[in-house]
């Protein structure tokens, strides 16, 4: 299957290219992203798309989510999170079938295609049944099955893990499995070092929420006996790649030890607002050289799956809160939302620009209608004020999921049903 | 002129309604809403608009905006205000005519009809064309003339802003003027006491920018010789009905003379933040039972007049800066778009509910799509999830300005036009 991609206007977020070229094809054969130029000859091509005055950019990749909680969405205004998490989640989620995590799932999928992320990072359970609908939607995603020690025993957990990595490792080439760890507050040392020896027999990366608020940070130091928490990253990840989502609370010696590490972020700033979580110290990070990538977080803590949405609030608050409008541009946090993203999974190679010989996982914007006019600067225009709804196609591993603003691989009038459905059951 | 609006869900801010009432019809006669229940007769209704399973919401009302700045959207990304005004807007501003103000607040018009903003607080020059696109445009406006000392003399500003008061005091029943001035820290106390004069003399409201930034309130202390800026509030405004744009940087002092005012503060957080000027304390103001409204700012510091995107910042900042998730709901905020817009621009008799005998200012939203789905809380889903596309319809003053996502009083594509042809001109 090829396609070609007429007359566009290119951000492909590699270095090696401008940052915006203006009027070029683009050719995807298979799965790869074949040739990049003016005018390639649109014969014995099996699709066109004809791009003009259109934008294309690299998919983003959401690199936090907890996909399988679309059900949840706006459950959790006014709760702090405890409290939501044992009235509102827990007692629903202990309901919850491999077909509820399927379709709620699935519902994910429809809005992060119709919002133009083609890569999630996901951090939950019944990981068969998120597999299943990542795979369905034709979405590039890293599953895992979250371990921790409280609410049921380590040990099955362990062995659903190995089974999964056993099973999935190179079932799908869009599909990759890393080892979650729910956090180092709720994981004792024997599971934090189950997971560390299963991250390096198979050689994968390592997700785990760090350091979200105040009170997980003081959880950590008393379980673990640490003056930092980025010390028992340091005793037991030092060799592995591990994305932290959230990242919210870090002391300066946190910074000095993870400067160090095979770290990157996963900024959430949406969720990290309305748990009352804090704000990330961006500029701080970003001094350090540690890679920022951006997390959408679920539906229930994180409104939506919209990178969008996420988007604009990144630069604006570290403008605001640290009263400097020059920190942060429009372009740097594109880069946080795809290149950085491919980063923090170690897929750089392979996705997060546009360039020849990469994997063909990009989205097609439409900037035409008035709320966005007149353009002066596209970056921040995309930024600050395009919406989901300006992606008008969707394309992941050299296949096309949205066209047009249509679903091609999710009916989604029916998904929505399903939803409802199991919401109804619940209540 | 009677438009019946069939089969809704009505969120109507009005205190002695329910906050959500299922299938009600909503009859407008002329410009009123006159009447709200269940199954009223279609007969001897002009037009009928079925809005089964849709949600009526009163129109939004933007308490702060400059919008002859359509043209400027998205220069600022890296500048700070003083660079950004000097280098970027004020050069640009001295060579613009009457005509580009008109066409570039008529694209603004367009921009808030079809994101659901039904009311504008201006402040901008060339008030005539201003007025005569929001008067094509059918919105309702407060329009002034800013006053400010610097450059160019006072005295004509004066004669410019008396004559239009006198001019369309009266003209337009959509259409009030105001007295705007630019700042405490841009007008001398004679600018100041004749913008009193004329807000006694003809019963006005004030509309000023107030305490943006640090600089600002420095400014203000040293030009009037006060301890606190609000001390030069209370001398000259002490009984005149003021919306105080921004209110960032206030102290104790400032929180305890402005209890006692009659001012209302135009919350702006995204301008304030994309500026580097802070984020407003909300719980404080509230505290102190003063009322706060919401603005978008001009879209050159505010990226854009969706109110959408405005909502969503105002309840996940003061959440996520206080580290209390339980402060400020998604209702509180839905009233601050609506009611409290309102009663800041003393129309709270005349709109921002929807209730029988008010003015038909309305909007109706679709939230059917994927992306806000399922739906758990429907306050929740409007501001942190919906977004200005979920507006299919605008009213105002009982005539439909937007139905179906289709302007009726604008052409888009000559307006894009006619922005970008002023632009390329200018550069």
């Amino acid at each position: 299957m090829s396609i070609l991609i007429k007359n566009c206007n290119l951000i492909s977020m590699d270095v090696s290219r401008e940052k915006i070229e203006y009027n070029v094809d683009i050719l995807i054969e298979n799965n790869r992203i074949k040739k990049i130029d003016k005018n390639i000859d649109k014969q014995c091509v099996d699709k066109v798309i004809d791009a003009t005055d259109k934008y294309v950019l690299p998919g983003f990749i959401n690199t936090h989510s907890h996909i399988g909680m679309s059900i949840f969405r706006e459950t959790v205004d006014g709760f702090i999170l405890q409290d939501w998490l044992e009235k509102k989640i827990w007692p629903i989620e202990d309901n919850l079938t491999e077909e509820d995590i399927y379709n709620s799932s699935l519902l994910s999928c429809a809005e992060m295609i119709k919002t133009g992320t083609t890569t999630v990072n996901d951090h939950y359970f019944f990981p068969e049944s998120v597999i299943n609908a990542v795979h369905t939607a034709g979405m590039r995603a890293e599953i895992t099955r979250v371990l921790m020690d409280i609410g049921g025993d380590l040990e099955p957990r362990i062995i659903e893990l190995e089974n999964l990595i056993k099973n999935y490792l190179n079932k799908y080439d869009t599909i990759s499995i890393n080892v979650g760890i729910h956090g180092f507050y709720t994981a004792s040392n024997i599971c934090v070092e189950k997971a560390r020896e299963l991250a390096k027999k198979y050689n994968l990366n390592v997700h785990i929420h760090f350091c979200e608020n105040s009170d997980e940070v003081k959880q950590i130091k008393d379980r673990y006996d640490v003056d930092v928490p980025s010390k028992v990253l340091q005793k037991y990840f030092y060799d592995i790649n591990t994305i932290l989502a959230h990242c919210v609370k870090l002391s300066d010696n946190d910074f000095n030890i993870l400067k160090n590490l095979p770290i990157h972020v996963s900024h959430c700033p949406i969720s990290n607002l309305k748990l009352g979580c804090g704000i990330a110290n961006l500029p701080k990070l970003i001094e350090n050289n540690i890679n920022v990538s951006l997390g959408t977080d679920g539906q229930g803590s994180g409104c939506n799956l919209d990178m969008f949405d996420t988007m604009k609030f990144v630069g604006l608050l570290q403008k605001g809160i640290n009263e400097d409008p020059t920190l942060i541009s429009a372009y740097d946090v594109l880069q946080m939302a795809t290149i950085n993203g491919a980063r923090a999974l170690n897929k750089d190679s392979l996705i997060g620009s546009i360039v020849e010989g990469k994997l063909a996982d990009l989205i097609i914007l439409d900037l035409s209608n008035i709320t966005l006019q007149p353009i002066n600067d596209v970056f921040s225009d995309i930024v600050y004020n395009a919406k989901g709804t300006n992606v008008i196609t969707t394309i992941v591993n050299g296949k096309i999921l949205m066209e047009n603003r249509k679903l091609l691989t999710i009916d989604e009038n029916s998904i929505i049903k399903n939803c409802k459905y199991i919401l109804k059951n619940l209540k």
